[in-house]
C-alpha cells in the first residue's frame, strides 16, 4: 500500500474555511483513485504539520469526512479511506475537486415529447397577426405592481404560507361574484377553482376526468393546444365540424350514439379561431345531449371580456341544471400573459377533483397575486382596465377590417365578429400557404387555418388577431399582407 | 298559439341598458317555456309602446335576439322564435331570467381522486410540528415585494409577455451559477428549467420519464406526495428501505436484477423523512447502477440550504458524468411556500423534454417573479437571507433537542442531524398513534412515521419538525408532547 503523499495546496484567501479545503483535497483524491478503500491517511499532527493548519482543523476535516462517509476512524490506529466505497474508475470523475459540467446526453431513455406550444418564429421587425394574443403593452403593470407590493406588506404572514390548492378565498369570491353579475353563472366561491391560467384548467380538466382511451369531442378547426392536454391523459380526440352557427351538434350527437364520449370541449362565444358564436338553439341541444349521455362539456371562454356589438351571449354554464359544464375562464388574457390566472367553475365534487389534481401539479397558486387580483377586481380597478382595452380592441377590430376592404376587398372574405380578438379570413382562390411565407419574408406574419387543423392540412383560411397590434401596425401590417398576396406578386413581375 | 304578453317591467335605474333587459326577458321567457319555438312576437312599434321605450330599443333587442339564434325575423311578417330551437321543459330553466345556481352534483362520473395533499388539520391554538415547512415569518416580505414591484414597473413590456417555459433567462442563469459555486453543479443555463416548486418538477419529471406500468424505485419510509406524481403517470412505486446510511442501494441492486425500473427517487442530503445523510460508498455505488442499467435518478434536494454542522455533502448530480440525474431544487422553503419557485437540472435534452411538459401545464411561470427573484440571487440578497434563517433554524434545532432530552429523555431516541428541518425521534415503547393523539387534544400535533409508510402502518418514530416554530413554541411544544405522553398519563391517573 503506497504511501499517501499531500498534493494540493491551500489558498488561505480563497473564502473557503481550510477544513474544508483539506477535506475537498482529500475526497477528490478518493475519487480520482489516488487514494483507495482501506488506504491509511497520515495522523492529523503529520497532516497538520505538512500543511501549516493547526491540528483542530484537521481534525474538522477529518469529522467531516467521517460524517459523510468517506472515511472511518479506528481507536489509537488513525483514519483509512472507507472500504464500503466502490473502486471508481479514475477518469469517471472530473480532477481536481472541481465537477465535471453536466453531460450533453441523458443516460436514460427519454419518452418521445409531446408537440410543444412554442412561442412563434417572428423575424425581427416583423408585425405578428397573433391569433389569442392580447396587448402587453395596455397591461396594468403600475396595477398590478402596486396592488402585490401592498398585499404582501399588509398580510405576509397569511399570503406567503401554505394555503388550499383551490386558490384564496378572496379571489374565489370575486371571481363568483364576477360571473353572477356578469355572465349569468349563480356560483358560489366553493364552485371556484383558481388555476395558473386557462392551460392549467384545461390541464387538470383532462385529469380529473379521462382515462386512456376514452373519447374528447373537439371543434374541428380548434385550439391545438387543449387537444394535447387531453391526449396527454391518454384520451384519443375526435373531430366534430364547426359551421357558422358553431359546433355541429347534430354531427356529435351521431358521434355519440356510435361510442361513447366522455367530453366535449367547446369555444362557444368566440369560436377558436373561426370567431362565431354558437347559436342558442346548438347550445341547448348540446346541453340536453350532455345531460341524458352524462358528457363533460368543457366550455373555454377565454375572451369572454371582449365583445363589443350588443350584449355577449351568456355561457352554456349559465343555463346547466344539470351540472354538465366545466366552465373554463381567464384574467391571462385580461391582465397579462405571464400573469398566469384563471379558473374553473363546475359542481362542488368537480371543484374537489381538480383541487386534488392541482395539489399535486403545484401544491397552490401565488397567493399574493391571487389576493392582489381580488382585491382590485372588489374595488373595480379590473373592470375599468377591462373597459379601456374593450374600446381599443374594438377600434383595432374595425381599423384591420377597414384596411382589408380597402386593400384586399377583391381577394379575401370575412364576417366582422361581434367580439373577440380576431378576425377570420377566406382567402377565395389564393394558395395561403405560398401567401403567408410570401407576407413572412415582406415582414407579416400570419397563422394559417392548417395550424388549427387535426390532419394539419391547408385551408383558404386565415386566422388574423388583431389585439396585440395598434392601429397603425395593423394598416402597416396589411399593407406587407397585400403586397405578399400572389395578384400583386404577378402584377409586378 | 297562443299571444305572448309582455309580463315583465323595465328597471330604468338598474345600470343595465334597457334593450339589454328586453333581450334578456324574451329569453328568459323562451327559457321557461312562455314562448316556443314559431311563436310571434309582437311588433317592434306594438312592444315599444307597451314598454314605453323608444322603438329603436326594441330594434337593437331585436337584432342582439336574432344575431344570437334566439329568433329569426322574416321580411313583412315580423319576428318569430326560433324553430331552431329545441323544446326545453321549463322547469329545467330557472325562472325569472335569473339563472339558477350551480348543480349540486355533476352530471358527469368522476374518476377517484388522487390522495390529496390536504394542509394538516391543526386545531385553533395548537402548535405544529410541520415535517417540512419553513417558518414564513422568516419571509422577506419586504425584499420580494420590492423586486417585484421594481421588475414589473421597469420591465414591463418584457416581463409580462409569453416567454420560454424553461423560465426567464435572468433566472436560469442566476440559478446555475450558484449551483456550480456552492453545489459542485457545473450547469450552464441551458441545463435548468425552472418550475413552481418542486412539486412540479418532480410532476413534470413524472410526465417526461414515466410510461404506465413503469416501476419507479422510492425511499421507505419517504415522501408520500412524490410516490403520488408517479402513480399519476401510471407508474408502480416500489419502495427500497433507508438505513442510518441512506437507500440500502444492495436491495435497490437486488430489485434492479428481478425487473426493469426505470427511475430512482431520492432525497440524498437529508432523508424525508429520516434525516439521515446517504454516505459516499453508496453514493458511488448508486450512480454506477444507474448508469449501467439506464435508470434515472430523481434527486430531490429541498432543503440543502439548511446544513448547520460542517461541509455540506455536494449532491450527486456534481458527480454524475453520464448524465443519469434529474436534479430537483427550491427556493419555495428559503423564500416562501406560497411562492412557488423551483428548478430542475439536467442534460439539455432532459430539460428540453420538461419545458415541453412544461407547456402544457401552465404555459410558463411567472417572469416577473422569476426575474425578480433572479436580481435578488446577483445582488446576494438571497444568500444573505439564507445566512440569517439558517443561524435561526440552528438554534431552533438544538433548542427542540435539547428540550427532548430534558423532558422526554428516558422515552425517545434521536440523533442530532448536521442538517434539515426536523429531528427522527424513535419514540421507544410507546404506541405513538396513541401519543401523537393524546398530544393533538393537549395542542401539540406532530406527524407520525406511518405517514412516511407506502403500507401506512405505524412504526414507532416521529418527524419532529423544527422550522416552523420558534424557540418558545418548541419549549411549548415539547412541554404539551411530554404531558400527553403514556408515562405522564399513568403517573396522573
Amino acid at each position: 500500500m503506497a504511501r499517501w503523499e499531500v498534493s494540493f495546496a491551500l489558498e488561505r484567501r480563497a473564502g473557503v474555511p481550510l477544513f474544508q479545503q483539506i477535506a475537498r483535497a482529500i475526497t477528490a483524491d478518493i475519487r480520482r483513485g489516488r487514494l483507495r478503500p482501506g488506504d491509511a491517511l497520515p495522523g492529523t499532527r503529520t497532516l497538520a504539520r505538512a500543511l501549516g493548519v493547526q491540528r483542530l482543523t484537521v481534525v474538522a476535516a477529518f469529522d467531516d469526512l467521517v460524517a459523510e462517509g468517506w472515511i472511518v476512524t479506528e481507536r489509537a490506529r488513525g483514519a483509512f479511506v472507507s472500504t464500503d466505497l466502490p473502486d471508481p474508475a479514475p477518469r469517471r470523475f472530473a480532477s481536481g475537486g472541481r465537477s465535471a459540467a453536466v453531460a450533453e446526453r441523458p443516460g436514460f431513455d427519454l419518452l418521445p415529447a409531446p408537440a410543444p406550444e412554442l412561442p412563434y418564429d417572428v423575424p425581427p421587425g416583423a408585425l405578428l397577426f397573433a391569433p389569442s394574443r392580447p396587448d402587453v403593452r395596455l397591461a396594468p403593470a403600475a396595477l398590478i405592481g402596486r396592488a402585490f407590493r401592498r398585499a404582501i406588506a399588509r398580510r405576509p404572514g397569511a399570503l406567503l404560507a401554505y394555503g388550499s390548492p383551490e386558490g384564496h378565498p378572496r379571489l374565489r369570491e370575486a371571481v363568483a361574484r364576477m360571473l353572477a353579475s356578469t355572465r349569468g353563472i349563480a356560483a358560489g366561491a366553493a364552485n371556484v377553482c383558481v388555476t395558473r391560467g386557462s392551460q392549467m384548467a384545461v390541464s387538470l380538466l383532462a385529469r380529473a376526468l379521462l382515462r386512456p382511451g376514452d373519447v374528447v369531442a373537439v371543434e374541428q378547426l380548434g385550439y391545438r393546444s387543449a387537444w394535447e392536454s387531453f391526449r396527454l391523459a391518454g384520451a384519443r380526440v375526435v373531430g366534430v365540424p364547426v359551421d357558422a352557427d358553431g359546433l355541429r351538434v347534430d354531427v356529435l350527437e351521431r358521434l355519440i350514439a356510435t361510442q361513447p364520449v366522455r367530453a366535449v370541449y367547446v369555444t362557444p362565444h368566440h369560436q377558436f379561431p373561426t370567431t362565431v358564436t354558437m347559436t342558442a338553439g346548438r347550445r341547448l341541444k348540446l346541453l340536453e345531449l350532455a345531460r341524458v349521455h352524462r358528457i363533460a362539456i368543457i366550455e373555454d371562454d377565454y375572451d369572454y371580456e371582449f365583445h363589443y356589438d350588443g350584449r355577449p351571449v351568456l355561457p352554456l354554464a349559465s343555463a346547466d341544471p344539470a351540472g354538465v359544464v366545466a366552465y373554463v375562464g381567464t384574467f391571462s388574457k385580461v391582465l397579462a400573459p405571464a400573469l398566469r390566472l384563471g379558473y374553473v367553475v363546475g359542481t362542488a365534487p368537480l371543484i374537489g377533483r381538480i383541487a386534488a389534481h392541482r395539489s399535486h401539479v403545484d401544491i397552490q397558486g401565488d397567493r399574493v397575486l391571487e389576493y392582489a387580483v381580488g382585491e382590485l377586481l372588489d374595488e373595480g380597478e379590473i373592470q375599468r382596465h377591462i373597459r379601456r382595452v374593450r374600446r381599443e380592441y374594438r377600434a383595432r377590430r374595425d381599423a384591420l377590417a377597414s384596411a382589408l376592404v380597402d386593400r384586399l376587398g377583391d381577394r379575401v372574405t370575412f364576417t366582422v365578429p361581434a367580439g373577440g380578438i380576431a378576425l377570420w379570413v377566406g382567402a377565395r382562390s389564393l394558395d395561403v400557404e405560398a401567401w403567408a411565407a410570401a407576407a413572412r419574408s415582406r415582414g407579416a406574419v400570419v397563422i394559417t387555418a392548417a395550424s388549427f387543423a387535426l390532419d394539419g392540412r391547408p385551408r383558404p383560411y386565415l386566422r388574423l388577431g388583431f389585439a396585440s397590434l395598434d392601429v397603425t401596425e395593423l394598416h402597416e401590417g396589411v399593407r406587407r399582407l397585400a403586397a405578399a398576396s400572389p395578384a400583386e406578386n404577378r402584377a409586378r413581375s
